[in-house]
């Protein structure tokens, strides 16, 4: 089908860490942006507020956005309420997008596709409305079978959420594939799966299968690929999300882990003002965690860092780095802002290094 | 509303060790089993095949169990199939017991209250479906709201599945109220949903909301008691359920743990032959793992050992709780063979030595 041309709702919240469906969208599917929807930062552009997305345009209404040319054809959610869950208030104008003839992509955990009045009104447009984190049916139990693919398999970990884990996937994907690496991504949240076009948001699974999607995409993902990118999700740390962090780990059986930190954070969870608490470790001390949990089922080491300076001066980004690396003895970079160069190399070393491993088990 | 009589389905499985949720209501609500179903045991009792359960009858078919006086009223299914997903062909004996006027208790992930077909017939005969691992539909997002209630938390943790988590928190409930204790028990999973009449099956909800489905539950437990126990879920080691156990943990921030472990298993899930590849490590190891995953969070010590020696010999299981307890040198005991009071005794003490904590925020 042809590529969908979005209006990027993030009404009150478009910034560079409150919308971040919104901005993934906008930095590697910028083709497909039309327009984002906020008032509060309407007349402005994407490159204004977020420091890249260069013309694209932010407007304050629907109408606005429906007036641009050539017209979106679709309404993308590019926020996320905590929780992820529907709020009332966005129903209005979800239904009103629908009833203006556009589909809608939502990766909120309330299944659109569910709601009586959405879908009525959709079926009735003939519009259409995608579910990103709507989980298939059929999942198993995980139990071990990643392990035994013969790619490398790599996981993002982070300090927190919301620390670029799946940023860095994207910048390192782009990375092996110019060095002739043949590798693969693997999306397990809503902006991976809008970016990507497959994928499961491991989150929105029942609880006893986080592992069996994990292992389900790392095993259709693998063959034919030297390397297998998988995005992670949460932190250990969280005392929300770690069981997600923990499922994806063990289903996707990672050899390797880059561990991603916001170099400016401080506190887990401290974009939700107040209600933040727990203090983020010295990085080698979340290192040494995440290889004790790996270990647990599968041995997997952290092979490099990768930070988010965003909101850092130029000299204080790089002395962040320089110091994640020193803690740590790792390969460090910020990878959108200085190149995944040093995490490129460390993973073609370790896929380069990686014994020709067993075979994928029929069963 | 009245009791229900059940006729447990364990068709196929009735055993020790592989139809836990019918030998945990034999064992705990003894009084609400009419009979077992199951052709391959028709003609023996629970005693005879689980070494508990007296005179509780096994029939061969439906239509046997609805000739005993008094009939049952319910049918309760007893087993889980692999990742608790309703098999095909047990959707014609439910269908069947629906019209002949049961209701039908099941704790399978796969809702039967929105199978369409049974959901009519249920309708038509005017009788219910009760589905225990059906979850709310407003949990939150833990934060460790948990860690600030008065009450000390005590959740049971693993090396494998079904070693004995929530047994070992029913007979510590027994034992605590015995010493005049005040205490709540916080059931995490379906067979103690069914046996408690309230809890949250953690396994069930979407993935973001493990810990806030447990952290809702200790918050409503916690007001008046001295001790909170919460029932575990899977282990920390498991490749397919270790999400869900990190999730529960962190959500509901116990203080203290208490270690359950199957004496004679060596393999995580060797229960399912075939498939289990994992070396359950030593105890003392296991207790550094789920210490360290815990302060994470929320520091929590393992204040004791519940072994499961049912299917040991009298001094096999004697010699097992003697060097568990050397090994980790934590008290030990198997709570159902050899009664819970060293571990009675570990958590008593934990609770008094606890100092007033802070109070439950409002939000």
């Amino acid at each position: 089908m042809a590529q969908p041309r979005f209006l990027v709702v993030a009404d009150g919240a478009f910034g560079p860490e409150t919308s971040k469906t919104a901005n993934c969208a906008i930095r590697y599917v910028p083709e497909r942006v039309a327009a984002v929807l906020d008032a509060s930062a309407a007349g402005r552009t994407a490159q204004d507020v977020l420091g890249f997305g260069g013309a694209i345009p932010v407007v304050a209404t629907l109408e606005a956005g429906l007036a641009l040319q050539p017209p979106p054809t679709a309404l993308l959610i590019g926020i996320a309420p905590r929780g992820g869950r529907l709020p009332d208030a966005w129903r209005g104008w979800i239904a009103a997008a629908v009833d203006r003839g556009l589909d809608v992509w939502s990766g909120l955990h309330t299944m659109l596709g569910d709601d009586p009045d959405l879908a009525a009104r959709a079926r009735a447009k003939g519009v259409r409305l995608f579910d990103l984190r709507r989980p298939p049916a059929d999942l198993p139990v995980s139990n071990g079978r990643a392990r035994l693919v013969d790619a490398l398999v790599v996981l993002t970990v982070g300090t927190d959420c919301n620390s670029g884990k799946m940023t860095a996937q994207l910048e390192l994907l782009r990375g092996l594939e110019a060095r002739g690496v043949r590798t693969r991504f693997v999306p397990t949240g809503q902006t991976g799966i809008l970016i990507a076009g497959w994928g499961i948001a491991v989150d929105a699974v029942v609880a006893d299968f986080i592992g069996g999607a994990a292992e389900r995409m790392v095993l259709e993902a693998a063959p034919g690929a030297e390397v297998v990118l998988v995005e992670g999700q949460g932190s250990l740390l969280h005392p929300g999300y770690s069981g997600v962090t923990l499922g994806l780990l063990h289903g996707a059986c990672p050899s390797a882990m880059i561990l991603c930190h916001k170099a400016s954070r401080r506190l887990i969870g401290e974009y939700h003002p107040g209600e933040a608490w727990i203090e983020i470790p010295p990085l080698a001390e979340v290192v040494r965690a995440y290889e004790a949990a790996a270990s647990w089922v599968h041995p997997a080491r952290v092979v490099g860092v990768a930070l988010n300076t965003y909101d850092l001066p130029e000299r204080a980004a790089a002395a962040a780095v320089e110091r994640a690396a020193r803690e740590t003895g790792l390969p460090a970079t910020d990878p959108v802002r200085f190149g995944p160069g040093p995490l490129v190399e460390a993973i073609a070393r370790a896929a380069a290094d990686r014994p020709a491993a067993g075979s994928i088990p029929s069963a």
